[in-house]
């Protein structure tokens, strides 16, 4: 069982895509934990937070949430817990997704939440500065996605792999451990080498699987990307 | 199999109470749904969204969420899409719970929604006027809560009687079905008899259950009191 | 000096537009004033917080805030008190503009706020079943703007004339007092009487003055066809 | 005239104190102005955004503005316009106050936005991580202010003198030019003294001198203390 994450990663994001709700979810938890296993490529998935608790008891691979709230146990009626994430089974979670973007002691609260609880911070990022912003809150994982490329199929590993090695660059200079992803865009193979390639130790992807019309085949074509 | 709400009624929500996440939420449910069977008497409840599936298959009573976004399937990481809620198995959901207070224009979008997807609506609102701007709304269920009162175990039904009748009067100049709730502070059957004689419709109660030394036997008296 | 808002009236919002910012925001107040007292027809103008003590000490008709927090003087750096609006020489302001949405018990809280201020509440709204439940609050003004409509110089009175009395019609079932304005794409002197026909007793207007070649004469034409 | 921060430096949140709203924001102003001229010690002011323009044009010291929105001129009602600051005679302007939190790419944004037009930016921060995470993002100040030391009269310098040391230590590994205040309880000359020697540049001061009995003597203090 693959519960932890390893490096090169593909980290597939559900978002709010009826594709990945519900029993679908479960399905195409099921379709990455295939290709995950057979290649020994490190799949890691992140479905809304209803599904958590399914998707983390059909599969062995590693389960994350999409954001957490910067709370405590208590009166928050209508908020995300880290506790409830855990519980239900994720070993991580998302946080500052361009979609759902945090203040800035918001983040500082939740990674050290999530350190406290052991689970894995993933922190997302717009641009090298803010990258370099977040590499000083000490998160397990940074992801660089430039918002103006989320979903459009342009890959950031080419049409900007300038932000890629910056960012990299100037996340290095304060924090050497800290493992570097990159997303937005990402829609073939020959993007996820690309990445690889400037220095990525993974990709964060959500609609170039999720919408796909065969998730199967394309999730196969990165994972075996980072293995060349 | 009642799956419906049906007044009188008590709704239970669990907020992000460590005593009610996890397996304890499930244990709270079961709890809920013996008394609820038991004595024929509608209980409501409200985990956590990473709770509402396994709660909803362990039961039969009606489970609600604690809060949706007004968004439509997509690019919404991070965010509670209705469907997803629908899918885990919630009937309807708490909208702008004073702990998530939402957006005029909001609460008359995720109303909408949830009407679409058949899914009962039960909009929390803290003073008179504000459950008369609600009635407009046209939603399934207004709860009145001061939030003054909210876990104090100062039942409002005691300490503001003039606050739900008041509402209670405001919204049936224009609303005539919507169901009305009042809670904050309800701790004991005497409370809930209270509410039910100044016209309220049923009780919306959190820790007065949740954080109780024997929820059972709290719900317990709860429900013989809405018999009486 | 006419410092109170008389019906029909025509509320000029400055928003962030440069056109209307600093002295530029003075000289639109003096051409607005000279054709409100010239015309004897009641012209309110809303420019930034920035610049309402200059414009109000410029003109003599009445200036309201864009917004307002709903706060008390206090620790709230950054924010907008009633107070310090009203000292600036503002009689009044907006609430809940589409571009500035509150919650729905911080509109309840500016209303009340402005109330005991003798601030005039003019609150924004989007469609009638807001406006309804607006009118349940009671504030001095609702100004209705389908905000799909908003600075598309697609006049409201005519595009959607039932979102004008439809609104009219729920509004005053439970407010008579209040009065209604309209807003988004009006353009032109036809339009603003079109929506006087509907009932509306004003018309609020951005772009349609602010970023005319010539506001004076458009402010002109307004002004003339609210006599008609 | 000095229109420049100049090191040391002491900058005066005038909060939406009413003790420094309308008038009494000018009057407050003049004796800062008296006293920064007569010692010849840098005073910086950050009066509510309606007081700017007054307070600009009655005084020759800097004024700051509380906050401004990451926003570009246009349709943004009630928003906070950078162009509209700096129009009304502000230097600057504070950035993500304890009480005014942004989102991280929002402070990125403003930075950005503030340093094209000239305008110093002052961010504030909480703790060490969240300085240097800012440090990344290229302000021209960074105030360290632990929120829960606002407004208690118990000053940072003496309560957590290592948050202040800490801070500096961080922040300069990453950038060496940004001036370093702090802030939060500090209410006698001797606090001021204690924060420079531990290599503030300045310090970030509220209530301790607006609600001061007799500002003018508190911060008179202040000043000389910058000089020993």
């Amino acid at each position: 069982m693959i519960k932890k994450l390893q490096t090169p990663i593909i980290i597939i994001n559900f978002k709010t895509y009826l594709e990945a709700t519900g029993k679908r979810a479960v399905e195409l938890a099921r379709k990455a934990e295939k290709i995950s296993l057979g290649l020994g490529v490190s799949v890691g998935l992140a479905p809304q937070f209803t599904d958590i608790a399914s998707v983390a008891k059909a599969v062995s691979i590693p389960v994350l949430a999409q954001h957490v709230d910067s709370i405590q146990p208590g009166s928050h009626t209508g908020y995300i817990l880290v506790d409830a994430v855990k519980k239900a089974g994720a070993i991580g979670t998302l946080i500052n997704h361009s979609e759902r973007q945090l203040k800035l002691p918001e983040i500082d609260a939740v990674i050290r939440i999530t350190r406290k609880k052991s689970l894995v911070s993933v922190v997302c990022t717009s641009n090298p500065k803010i990258g370099a912003a977040v590499a000083s809150l000490m998160p397990d994982v940074i992801a660089i996605e430039p918002p103006q490329l989320i979903g459009t199929g342009i890959p950031v590993s080419k049409a900007q792999p300038e932000v890629i090695t910056n960012t990299i660059d100037l996340v290095r200079r304060i924090n050497e451990k800290v493992v570097l992803l990159c997303g937005a865009g990402i829609s073939s193979g020959e993007d996820v080498m690309a990445a690889l390639r400037l220095g990525a130790q993974g990709v964060l992807v959500a609609s170039g699987i999720v919408k796909a019309r065969d998730p199967s085949r394309v999730l196969r074509e990165f994972a075996e990307s980072t293995k060349i």
